[in-house]
C-alpha cells in the first residue's frame, strides 16, 4: 500500500465531491494533493451564478438545473440551499471511492510542520480493515508500528472491511450553535495521532466536512436528507447520514474509522444563524438517538439498499409521531434509493437510463 | 480540579498497589510523583525473601504468609507466583481510589520531553465523567480545549461516573507471545494525546500494568482470577478482570476510560515463557469473548457484589464445559467476594473482623 511519488493512490477509482456556492479558490492550496483526481462539484443556490474553478483541475459541475434535469421528479430528494446537496455527487459518481470536503477547509500541518495529505490518509484508512467487534487499546492495529495487544482474540484480527473514514479538524472545531455561543474562542489545537474504529453498536456524530467512503460498500446509505430551503431543519444532514450509515454498517459487519487525517477548518459559521437551523435538530435528536440505538434490521436485509428501505419504513412508523417532517423524510429516503438505483444499475444489467450530461471541463 | 504544587491530588484517598518479587528500586524514578501517597506492596513468591523499599516511602507490605493469615481458607482465591496476587492489595486498601503499576514500568516523557506524571493524569481521568453511551469524535470532551461536537445529544453531556482509567505504555507494547515472537523488535513510539471512553457494549483488553480505578464504584469486580502456581493459565489475570469489569460497568452505567497517561515499559518478558502461560488463554478466549459479549445481568443486580456473584454463576453454568478450570474459577470468584465483604464491611456495620496487621514501615 506504499504510495509512489509518480502514481497517486486510487487515482482512477476516487472522486472528490465538493458542494459550494462560491469560486473554488480553496483548491489552490490542495493542488498538490487533489489535482490528479477527478472532482464532482455540486453547485448550490442560484444556478445562474458562475463558479470559477482554478485552472488545471479535472471536474464536472452540477447546478440545480442539472440535478432537476437528471433526476426529474426524483430531484425532490436532493436538498437546496444546504450543503446536503452534496449527496447528489455521490449518486452521479461512477467511482468506487468518494472523498468529500467543504470549501472552507484547508491543508493542515502535522506537529512536525509538514503539510498533511488528508486524501492519502483517508485512502489508507479505507484500504485497511476496521475492528468494530473488539476495542484495540493501541488504536488502529494495521498502522505501522502498531498491532493487536495481548488479549485481543485471534479470530477477530482480520477485522472487517472499512466502509467509512471520518477525518477531523484543527482550528475551528465542529461545535453546535449553543457550544459556539458559549465558547466563541475555542480552537482545536490538539493533534491526536490516532485512527480508530467506532465499535459496533455505538453511534457517533459523523461530520461531512472531511469524509471518505467506499461507494460500493455503503454509498446508498450516504443520503444527507432534506435540509435547507423549505425544510424545518439544517446542519443535521451529515448527522442523519451518519446514524443511518452506522446502523447499516453494524448490520452488514462493515467498519467505520475516525481520527486522522486532520484538515484546517478556517472559519466558524455564524452561531446565531446556526441556532435557527439547528433548533429542531437539537430537540428531535433526543428521540432520534434512542430510535437509532434500538433499530433492528431483518436478516433478509442483505444489501445497503434493502437496509435503507427498511430503515425508511421504520422512520415513517416510529418518527412520524415526533414530527410530520419525518414522514416527508421517509418518503425522500425511498426516492433517494430509487434515484440511486436508476443512476447506478446493477453491473451488467441492461438499462435505458439517460447518461447525465453535466457541464464538464 | 487544578493540582496545586503543595497538595497532591487525592493524597489521602488513593493507594498505590505494587505486586513484586524484587527490590523496588524502580520507585526512585517515581519518587517525585509517588512519595506523597501510601503504597501497598504485595510480595509474590518466597515470603522469606526480603524486599527492599527505597527510603522515605510510606508503605505496607504483604507476603504470602500475611495473605494466608488474614484471609484464612479464603486465601485460596489469591494467586501465587503470578502478579495476579496484586488484587489482594485492592481488597485490603481502605481508600477510595487505587493505582496499580508494575515494577518494570518507569516514568515516560511527553513529546515536549517533560516527565509524565501518570498518577495525576489517572486522577484527572477518574474525577471527570465518561461518555459510554455515544462516541465523541474529539475524544474526552471534559479535557481543556475540547468539548462535545455538533450532533452529540445534550441529554448525554453529563456523562457517567468514571470507574476505571486504563493507561498505556511507550517502548515495549503489551503484546501476546505470538506477536512478541513475530515482531521482537517492535516498540511503541507513538504518543497519542487522547483519553477516550470505551463505549458501552464493547469489550477491550484491560492491561494491569498502568491502571487506576475507583474502589467504591467497582473494586469488587477487580478480581485478577486464578493464575500462576498450580493453574493451567497465566497472563490473563488483568484480561479476566477487564471483561468482568466492563460487563458490570455497562450494567451499572459507569464508564471506563483508556489512553493517557503513558508509562515507559522497560523490558519485554520472555516470549517463550509467555507462550506457555498464555496457551490455554489464547485458546479459551475464543469462547470467553462471545460469553462476555452476550452476558445479561438481571435488574436486581444493583451492586457490584451482586453483579459479580451473578457472573460467577453464569461462568460456572456456561464456561464449565469449556474446561474444568472455570468451575474452580467460578468458586474462587465467590470466595473473593466473601473475602472482600469480610475486609470491607458496609459502612456503619458492626463487625468482628480482625484488622489486618501487615508489616508496615
Amino acid at each position: 500500500m506504499a504510495a509512489t511519488s509518480s502514481t497517486p493512490l486510487l487515482k482512477d477509482e476516487l472522486d472528490i465531491v465538493i458542494p459550494t456556492i462560491r469560486n473554488l479558490d480553496f483548491l489552490e492550496m490542495w493542488r498538490p494533493f487533489f489535482q490528479p483526481y477527478h472532482l464532482i462539484i455540486v453547485q448550490d443556490g442560484d444556478p445562474a451564478k458562475v463558479i470559477k474553478v482554478p485552472e488545471g483541475f479535472d471536474y464536472e459541475l452540477y447546478n440545480r438545473n442539472d440535478i432537476n434535469r437528471i433526476l426529474g421528479p426524483k430531484a425532490s430528494c436532493i436538498s437546496f440551499k444546504d450543503s446536503a446537496c452534496r449527496c447528489f455527487g455521490y449518486m452521479v459518481s461512477k467511482k468506487k471511492y468518494i472523498y468529500t470536503i467543504d470549501d472552507d477547509c484547508f491543508v493542515a500541518k502535522d506537529p512536525s510542520g509538514k503539510d498533511i495529505n488528508a486524501l492519502e490518509q483517508h485512502i489508507k484508512n479505507l484500504l485497511s480493515p476496521s475492528t468494530p467487534f473488539f476495542f484495540n487499546t493501541l488504536y488502529d492495529p494495521y498502522r505501522d508500528g502498531a498491532d493487536f495487544v495481548r488479549g485481543y482474540p485471534f479470530s477477530l484480527r482480520e477485522g472487517a472491511p472499512t466502509a467509512v473514514s471520518h477525518g477531523l479538524w484543527l482550528n475551528i472545531p465542529d461545535y453546535d450553535a449553543p457550544t459556539q455561543l458559549v465558547k466563541p474562542r475555542e480552537r482545536n489545537n490538539r493533534y491526536v495521532d490516532a485512527v480508530l474504529t467506532i465499535p459496533k453498536g455505538t453511534l457517533f456524530p459523523m461530520c461531512g466536512m472531511n469524509l471518505a467512503f467506499d461507494r460500493e460498500l455503503i454509498g446508498p446509505a450516504m443520503y444527507f436528507g432534506l435540509m435547507g430551503d423549505g425544510q424545518p431543519i439544517g446542519r443535521y444532514d451529515d448527522m442523519w447520514a451518519g446514524w443511518c450509515t452506522k446502523v447499516i454498517t453494524d448490520h452488514l459487519s462493515l467498519g467505520i474509522k475516525t481520527g486522522l487525517p486532520y484538515i484546517w477548518h478556517s472559519k466558524a459559521s455564524n452561531p446565531f444563524v446556526n441556532l435557527k437551523k439547528e433548533y429542531n435538530g437539537i430537540f428531535w435528536q433526543e428521540e432520534l438517538i434512542p430510535f437509532f440505538q434500538s433499530v433492528a434490521l431483518p436478516k433478509e436485509a442483505t444489501t445497503v439498499q434493502k437496509c435503507y428501505l427498511e430503515l425508511a419504513k421504520q422512520v415513517k412508523a416510529k418518527l412520524g409521531k415526533v414530527d410530520g417532517y419525518f414522514l416527508k423524510l421517509a418518503d425522500a429516503m425511498v426516492t433517494w434509493i430509487e434515484a440511486w438505483d436508476e443512476l447506478n444499475p446493477p453491473k451488467g444489467a441492461l438499462t435505458t437510463t439517460k447518461a447525465p450530461a453535466p457541464k464538464s471541463k
